[in-house]
């Protein structure tokens, strides 16, 4: 097998496991921007999200909820950071939300940083249209 | 009504609205990490994900999903960072789903940098045991 993801659901390669479940496996990311960093990913190969089927988004999402609540509940954290990165950024290709234990003045703040704006309303409009469009 | 998703959603306040739908509204961030940065709200006052009720995790996240092929399509990006803050940097207490394109080389490769790592597989077995204790 290639995928990295992949390998660790077969028990072919190690990870701290957090749970194992029908919806996918939730594990230790070796490199946590905080201690406790989760990945959670789906049971069998699906590169994006884009990728998963319709039948699956309550379950593994459901899933993903759960794991932000213990990481939140489990460390004692203020709140959470869940994130997932698509096709870029994306350094496993095997479907992957990140839940990051926070707290405040933990340095994050900057993630979302810095920001753009729009010239005008009619610029900003063009862009909604462009996404619209694909919907 | 306090909250200004709740506003939005209600029409009070302005917002460049990509779609709104049963399952919520998309629009705009007016500051975007990237223009075409999109935000995706469920139509009632949910704080934050731990909130979401289990009925609507497919619909919501049906919503996000597709936003997020819309987004990378309608822009020509090459990618998505698809993220939620809950709590600590969640500057409005209406869940939202962030949707930012992404291309490779756009700078935002930071985003989850500086990472840190365990001292040992024990250290991390403390961690996954203290989540898997709340789920």
């Amino acid at each position: 097998m290639a995928c990295l993801f992949c390998e660790i659901i077969a028990g072919e390669k190690p990870a701290t496991v957090v749970s194992s479940e029908p919806a996918g496996m939730a594990f230790l990311d070796i490199r946590p921007v905080f201690k406790g960093h989760t990945l959670i990913v789906p049971p069998v190969h699906i590169e994006t999200l884009a990728d998963l089927p319709a039948a699956d988004l309550a379950g593994y999402f459901e899933f993903v909820q759960r794991v932000a609540v213990a990481v939140q509940e489990g460390l004692g954290a203020q709140g959470t950071f869940v994130a997932n990165n698509n096709v870029v950024s994306q350094s496993v290709p095997h479907l992957h939300f990140h839940v990051v234990p926070r707290t405040k003045g933990d340095g994050l703040r900057g993630f979302f940083w810095p920001r753009t704006k729009y010239a005008s309303s009619e610029e900003a409009e063009s862009y909604a249209s462009e996404i619209r469009a694909k919907m």
